[in-house]
């Protein structure tokens, strides 16, 4: 049996403001209108002998990643496995964690494909050919790397030497190096010898954990712990488990290539699988903006353009017109509540504008006016004094928790689908083009009990309107009592 | 007595996505927060002698020059005359118009100032000092036209050609001519004898009909006939005056310089009055750009903006904020629903974006998100099937009209100040915080009976929600029963 292990991380704030703290690169909408985690998912998927993916991401994206596996429409996914990390912490905790669940599952000839969720591939064949080609070496006992053939001095990536080929495309991996200078990477590209460093692996759980047994084995104990007790707590059948916080700060922030690669490699454990597929990790704009064709004057995007004299520029456009005079080699990202205007030869310098924002305190770097929620989704479509308008969107059976407000009181208007209020003590439904209201300090739930969408307006009127302001009573998304979280 | 004549033209298509067909130039808010038509007001009504001003402008555009008008606090603009023109139609018939006003009042001794809107001129008392001088030729009996030295040889101008200086600063004009080639315009720098044609004149009443009398009879015949029908059409002191339309299609749409100056100065009736001010037409972004100060990287701009090694960028953002990363001489502007991003070296081709806009039928070259009414404005929040959310703003006093939807039911939540509503036969008010429901088919009102403003929002349910489902029984401003624009 192959088990992907899909490690979706990653904040991707060179890809602001598409990207956001609290909707990171995995979730971000790409030009074709799909998501690299949704992509990665059914990368894996679409793999010979797997029965379903474990997922490790921070425990504030396990909602909305559900929902993009939901949209695989793929029984597998339902009741799939998650680790869920309270913070971030690399890749070798992940790992190791997701090696112990493998461990504990108690099927011999497993073996693990660690798959980052922000890769794109995008020629499944080739991609499953390599993965069979790793799948043999782990099941002989060697840790398997996936190195990319190199077609260019990338200074943005890890590389591996490669030894001697010992037949097909496999290498013994001589040694891992950590991103090079300019001059190095040219040379490594000269020589033929070495491969990018895809973050992708192959290994039985025996091979990796007696890995890390050798080359991290504090890492290991630390590891041990935190799934102990996840394991002590978890429910007979319980697929998302929750890592424990003060466990999971004893284990080390490194990566899997500095705790155990590194090392591995030196004593000959580890092959490296020269990929045959395309591969990009979409690091930056100017992966996104390829994913696009281009016009005849290089110019290439989606939404509204209207392009003067403009030369080889990306344009992303939600739902306002972008109009470019006289440019060229731009990358401009218009979303609701932040534009980016970039020239192409400084997309890494964006994570700067990220970290400028954070220390504004700017909503920006971390919400999209549009926010993700286990229910479905709002947007603050106006804010005024003493009042502040939201679009609410509830999915088919999703419910808010039961809650009321201190500081202010709510009109709600159904223009799409039926709602079920909850009001004091009556529940009754609201219609399309039907409203209610909802005094200040009252106990209210909103509820969608139908088969489609429901689309609703709030005018919240108070002299305070933070999101802070909810006492929830119950929650089908365990954030009852006092979660910080809005809703 | 000096008469300021205002001719408030002139769309600004350089200046999207601020100015707009509805909301042209004049209007645009400056850096400052001021507008080009407020400050031409201010200018004009700052000179001694004047008793009030005459504006040229737009029928569409009359509640707003008023709203403009109104922001001055100056009780000379209560009741001060405008002449309304159906469609735009250069200067000559404007001129002609207003001559022909000024004429029927009677006043010997009055000067005509002709000042268009969309100038910008910071140094008054340098102004004031040569609308002395000018004045006191129009007295003589010239034509006084107001020349700019020039300090670049711009091609964006047309230019007059002085004679020798007769006393003080005044020239004869020997020759009118218009926007040159490069090479011309730099030949014309080099000679000192020329100057920029700024398009502001001062002459009398009697001096500019006997001018147009002689270099455009037929075009002074058919203003005649305008200007008598609307004499006629007037009550007694009516100040604002419609043009007819079918009487005003027959003036030939061509500039005063064309149809009198060139004549005029060949005949030596013109003198040209060097203008020791600054003087701005605020043609392009570079204009508007340049009237806020730089930071040390060259940087100019207004509202949220984060720069990352970018250099002499100006930056106008509004409600979002705009990063920009690794750029250099760009001009970028924000607004709720389109963006421009044009290269300071292109300004003047921003003009294609709108007349490709235009062509595509997109809104945003017409109407900006906000849209002033003459009882206030309405912002389209958002749009969807099936509904549409309004945010409704009422100045206080303001009615909209009686009015009813065919397609259409209204929720309206108020979330500042107090309405006056009426639906079907009863009125009653709703306070902030309250709501109430106008179902489709029922006749309704909405008044700000109040000295404070009314903000509302509106949420709008029904198949079709087209501006157009209106009909209208009585209406304050005069566009009931069929009007076409909304409300």
């Amino acid at each position: 049996m192959i088990l992907p292990v899909i490690l979706s991380g990653g904040a991707g704030t060179r890809l602001w403001p598409l990207s956001r703290e609290a909707a990171p690169k995995p979730f971000m909408i790409l030009p074709d209108g799909g998501t690299l985690l949704g992509k990665t998912a059914a990368r894996a998927l679409a793999l010979p002998g797997v029965e379903t993916v474990v997922t490790v991401t921070n425990r504030d994206h396990y909602f909305a990643t559900r929902d993009v596996y939901a949209l695989l429409g793929d029984a597998r996914t339902e009741g799939a496995p998650f680790l869920l990390e309270p913070f971030g912490r690399n890749t070798a905790p992940a790992i190791a964690l997701a090696a112990l669940h493998a461990e504990s599952l108690g099927r011999p000839g497993t073996v693990m494909l660690i798959l980052p969720a922000d890769h794109l591939i995008l020629d499944q064949a080739a991609f499953a050919a390599a993965v069979a080609i790793a799948v043999k070496a782990a099941r002989s006992g060697k840790i398997a790397t996936f190195g990319i053939s190199p077609t260019h001095p990338e200074t943005g990536f890890g590389y591996i030497e490669c030894g001697e080929a010992q037949h097909d495309r496999v290498h013994p991996a001589a040694r891992f190096v950590e991103k090079p200078q300019l001059a190095t990477a040219q040379e490594y590209l000269a020589s033929g010898r070495y491969v990018w460093n895809s973050g992708m692996f192959a290994f039985t759980p025996a091979t990796v954990l007696a890995a890390f047994a050798r080359h991290a084995p504090e890492l290991l104990a630390s590891a041990r712990q935190c799934w102990q007790k996840l394991q002590a707590g978890a429910a007979a059948g319980q697929a998302a488990l929750e890592i424990d916080g003060t466990l999971f700060k004893a284990l080390p922030d490194i990566s899997i290539d500095y705790a155990v690669m590194e090392g591995a490699a030196a004593q000959g454990e580890v092959v490296v699988v020269r990929g045959g597929f395309d591969w990009s990790d979409v690091g930056s704009w100017k992966a996104v903006s390829e994913l696009v064709g281009a016009d005849k004057d290089g110019n290439r995007g989606q939404g509204e353009r209207v392009a003067i004299a403009t030369r080889d520029t990306y344009v992303h456009a939600e739902d306002r017109v972008v109009a470019t005079v006289g440019v060229q080699n731009l990358v401009i990202v218009d979303t609701p509540d932040a534009v980016l205007v970039a020239h192409r030869d400084h997309l890494q310098k964006v994570k700067e504008v990220v970290g400028e924002l954070k220390s504004r305190g700017h909503e920006s770097y971390r919400l999209h006016k549009t926010v993700a929620r286990p229910w479905g989704a709002y947007t603050v479509l106006q804010e005024g004094p003493g009042f502040k308008i939201k679009r609410i969107e509830v999915k088919p059976g999703a419910s808010l928790s039961l809650q009321l407000h201190h500081r202010r009181s709510e009109h709600w208007v159904v223009v799409r689908g039926v709602a079920e209020v909850t009001c004091g003590e009556r529940t009754y439904a609201v219609r399309a083009n039907e409203s209610t209201f909802i005094p200040i300090e009252t106990r209210h739930r909103l509820a969608n009990t139908t088969t489609e969408a429901l689309v609703m307006i709030e005018v919240q009127c108070g002299d305070y309107l933070g999101e802070d302001d909810i006492v929830r009573f119950d929650d089908h998304y365990g954030r009852a009592p006092a979660a910080a979280a809005a809703r």
